[in-house]
């Protein structure tokens, strides 16, 4: 059994849930079959078995340091990344025109959580310079594309992203860091970025930092930020690495999870010209960097998932050959003891995190298949209709597998015991890896705040609307089926609670109020959309059971669907209640009230 | 404002809920007031604040390793337990006959709480050698009390527990260390010890084991475990350090969190002669060792609710002091950003910590008060009901916490945001050391059977009909008063859910089933036991408002109060309802369902 992939599961969802074979039957990816992504599946999977996953916890234990002025790290990192690169990994979802293999995203996306399973931390490098790149292919100029893209596809340079400042983490309203045009049509380039993964180290022989920053004399808040290429050393006009651009690295965090990723305050300009290449028009860098979010937000939530789901079969493998103890009617101690499987609280600890990672992975591999769609489709009104699904859907699909795949990992923990506990095991790794899901691109609040107080609403509810067509009809063709209907019916019942609760929130004047409980707002419609995957997955399964009767493996998806139901999904009544009510116990606590002083 | 304690709540605690003063009218805690209590608290916050607090990240980060054959570990370790054991604090709890303070248990624990908050690293040496005390104090012969106690009480000696074998974590029964009698009444002890804290180290001049083995001939299982007292080096007749008693250091376990405690595997008598003393009878070992668990595990109980209030009062005071955003009505980018405790969603989580924490530190002073009361009472059938409150509370005061005082860590880490996920905050850390209470002293799935396989049905329900009785009290009183009723009645509501999940479970021939989700079940009932002590500390509060209008302590408990029964209790609705249907969705699962091979 693979510690970082069932790729049965990978062809369930490509194939039998969404459909991949029909996107491969439009143009853009003719070039594609089920035989060579499943070669490129079998390469990456290959890779990341023998250089990502064996070195997990040597870069774990062995962060990044300082030594002589650079940033030394293990040099399995290097190894690993460059087989990546070698692989064409880094390239794998671009267009071919640009030395792309012009893999839809829901192959890709897949492709990448085995490397996120073996190990997060390198998988950050190409995270970072996959979404650099996609930025500039979409945003920037013919000079800039070809400067730059070529070396970030082959992992020649790798790239990062520079939004948070020590003063201003979420709030990129209030970020400082300048840049004052040079005669050139350059900017240059001053102040601090903290966060910043990925952001000095000697892996590459190049790293290009896209930074947000302000122009003098444009708009107050985020209507002033513009978008920045910052190579950390300049490039010349042939291609060559040209002198340093004065980004001083200023410290590094030693942070709880995801070590092998550097991670660093830097300072921009602080001890001469630091330049910059405006991407774009000035003023509208925020709005660059957000039609990027999305796939970058799913490619997290994506993350989590697979971080979820090594726990899961970490754990799993463990639980079916550790021996511990008897089943409650043995009373004899002389009788074997039996696999931990056997107990009835492993087996719920494994469904849960069979439930959670599964669910999640649908999730995900919906939202890859939305984007895809974006790229093949041509008609305006069902790209609208795709557009409101993904602009609905991405705080849901970043957030629930943050929540629940970390939960998951918590469970994986608990079923190896003490030995779960200990570093000699990746399930505590797994988990401190995964805890940071809930922080970066956008904490949890923040994308209560998306859902709550922008997409549901937006263009008078029209994300909302299709996207409750969409699992209507899911619904509806559950209810046929006597062995779906009692789910479908209680999926329709959690989806009207959320219908109820979001119109009280909608007509509360007051806003503070109104999105006071957004967090909670926020994991309960995720719930009701794992229902709904679980609910699909499940008329997929019994499908396919009615041909290959007895096959475990849709036997299995199945058993997880009523466990979603039944021990998840009615919780979400008490939650749409409580949000609907508009409470504001915790709003209203004042300061002094927390201890009395 | 304190990093570790709010004696505001202390004294809550102490004189406002559980009438400490009545109890220090019993004779047995004569020698104690209120202000010489309040000079034990004083003394012990000083030594927590000043010699656990500071080096808490220090001893993480340089966990205990092994030189030349000796563990080594910071100094700071023995300079702060020294500290602890000058100022008395070891003996707290212990008689005055044999050199303790005689304080009752209400107040030992939230004195150790104080150094569990600090640093739960270096507490454990001392829980563990106050619970190994307490064993010999109850159950050793006079020459073994004379022998041990009193190096162990003044901390010149520290005592460990030696229960889990490699190959037996919690399956007692298969345990194999082996007893073997000698001519002269000991015993010659052989096997292999795993998880043990404070099993080696120079932070003292000997260390003394209790360990659980079988002595040949005796009864198979638990039934033929005896308990024996093991030293590091033998104790010649005068009390002075005798020889080294072989116990050899077999491996450090290197773990996620608590690394400041040194956990090993050890080897009885793998080179020689090891001596161990039996303690009380042959084979009864593990009675003895049941009779401490209800106090070790409330200990634990505490050291969770302790880690959490530890992450509440860190979140709180970064909550207070960064500004971050602005409030969702409020678009004017050159306002000044606010504190982010005016977000909503850090109040909500803030209210979460606020709730979990000091709910399960009433519930557990709950339990030490009846520990107290168990010292006191003379009544026969008042010790009777005290001993049946106590044992089926034991498994929810050590359970709850673990799981909800964790997960108040996850949110605190939340509020720091990306700093919370950094070493150079403390949150992180905390997280990572309470994520082991629900693995040690019994696991969260072993007190879910605990509670429902025996606690609820033992002596035909008498345990759960007298706890029922305690709450319905405090629900009746709370219906008189408008401004409870509306909780009160929820919790009636709650309890009738309680208790007819309950019958259906005993009501079910098959044991298997019947416990398949006695996990569940654990956590939905400690749920009522937190809304019960909520409704609790609201009754009082409303009591002492009417004295001192405007109070924001009291304020803010009835605010925590309307918070628990709003966001938490509802919950429990639907998971008695699951628990009651008798779900096996679980348990059928077949193993190669899992991943379908």
């Amino acid at each position: 059994m693979s510690a970082i992939v069932n790729r049965r599961d990978v062809d369930f969802m490509l194939y039998e849930m969404f459909g991949l074979e029909a996107l491969l039957a439009e143009p853009r990816f003719a070039g594609w079959d089920r035989a060579t992504i499943a070669a490129v599946f079998d390469t990456a999977q290959t890779i990341a078995e023998t250089k990502f996953l064996p070195c997990a916890a040597l870069v774990d234990a062995h962060e990044p340091h300082f030594v002589d002025g650079k940033v030394v790290m293990e040099p399995a990192v290097g190894e690993a990344l460059r087989a990546f690169a070698e692989a064409g990994l880094l390239a794998a979802g671009f267009d071919e025109a640009i030395g792309g293999m012009q893999l839809p995203m829901l192959a890709t996306m897949m492709v990448n959580g085995m490397f996120q399973a073996a190990n997060v931390s390198l998988a950050n490098y190409s995270f970072l310079t996959i979404a650099n790149a996609h930025l500039i292919e979409a945003f920037g100029s013919p000079e800039q594309k070809t400067c730059f893209l070529g070396p970030l596809l082959e992992g020649r340079w790798f790239g990062t992203m520079c939004l948070s400042e020590p003063q201003a983490g979420s709030s990129l309203s209030d970020i400082r860091t300048r840049a004052e045009p040079l005669p050139d049509g350059n900017y240059r380039i001053s102040g601090s970025k903290m966060w910043i993964s990925g952001g000095d180290h000697e892996l590459t022989e190049n790293i290009v930092h896209l930074v947000l920053a302000k122009i003098p004399g444009g708009p107050a808040g985020v209507k002033g930020i513009s978008l920045f290429i910052v190579p950390r050393y300049r490039v010349n006009d042939d291609g060559s690495i040209g002198a340093w651009n004065n980004i001083a690295l200023a410290g590094l965090n030693h942070k709880m999870g995801q070590r092998g990723t550097v991670n660093c305050l830097l300072n921009f300009g602080e001890q001469g010209d630091c330049i910059g290449h405006l991407v774009g028009e000035p003023h509208k860098g925020l709005g660059y960097m957000f039609h990027m979010m999305n796939e970058a937000r799913v490619g997290v939530g994506h993350g989590a998932a697979s971080l979820g789901l090594a726990g899961y079969l970490h754990s799993l493998d463990y639980a079916r050959n550790r021996p511990q103890g008897r089943l409650p009617h043995d009373k004899d101690p002389a009788s074997p003891q039996v696999a931990i499987i056997e107990h009835a609280d492993v087996r719920r600890m494994l469904m849960a995190q069979k439930a959670a990672v599964e669910g999640a992975t649908a999730l995900l591999a919906y939202c890859a298949l939305l984007l895809d769609r974006q790229q093949t489709v041509t008609d305006a009104a069902e790209l609208a209709r795709i557009g409101l699904l993904l602009d609905i859907l991405t705080p849901v699909a970043k957030s629930w597998p943050s929540e629940h795949c970390l939960e998951a990992n918590k469970q994986a923990i608990q079923i190896l015991g003490g030995y779960g506990y200990t570093r000699d095991y990746p399930v505590e790794r797994i988990y401190r890896d995964n805890r940071l899901n809930h922080i970066h691109e956008g904490t949890y609040a923040i994308h209560g705040i998306d859902l709550l107080g922008r997409k549901v609403s937006m263009q008078g509810g029209a994300a909302l609307a299709v996207l409750l067509a969409e699992i209507g009809s899911e619904i509806e063709a559950g209810l046929t089926d006597p062995d779906l209907a009692c789910e479908a019916s209680a999926l329709r019942m959690a989806l009207n609670a959320l219908d109820a609760a979001t119109r009280a929130v909608i007509g509360c004047g007051d806003r503070n109020r109104a999105l006071a409980n957004a967090t909670l707002y926020l994991d309960a419609f995720g719930e009701v959309m794992i229902g709904w995957l679980w609910l699909w997955q499940a008329r997929v399964a019994k499908a396919r059971l009615a041909e290959v009767a007895g096959d475990a493996f849709y036997a299995g998806k199945i058993a997880a669907f009523r466990y979603f139901f039944r021990y998840r999904l009615p919780g979400v009544h008490a939650q749409f209640a409580l949000i609907g009510a508009l409470d504001d116990t915790c709003l209203a606590m004042e300061v002094a009230q927390f201890t009395g002083f």
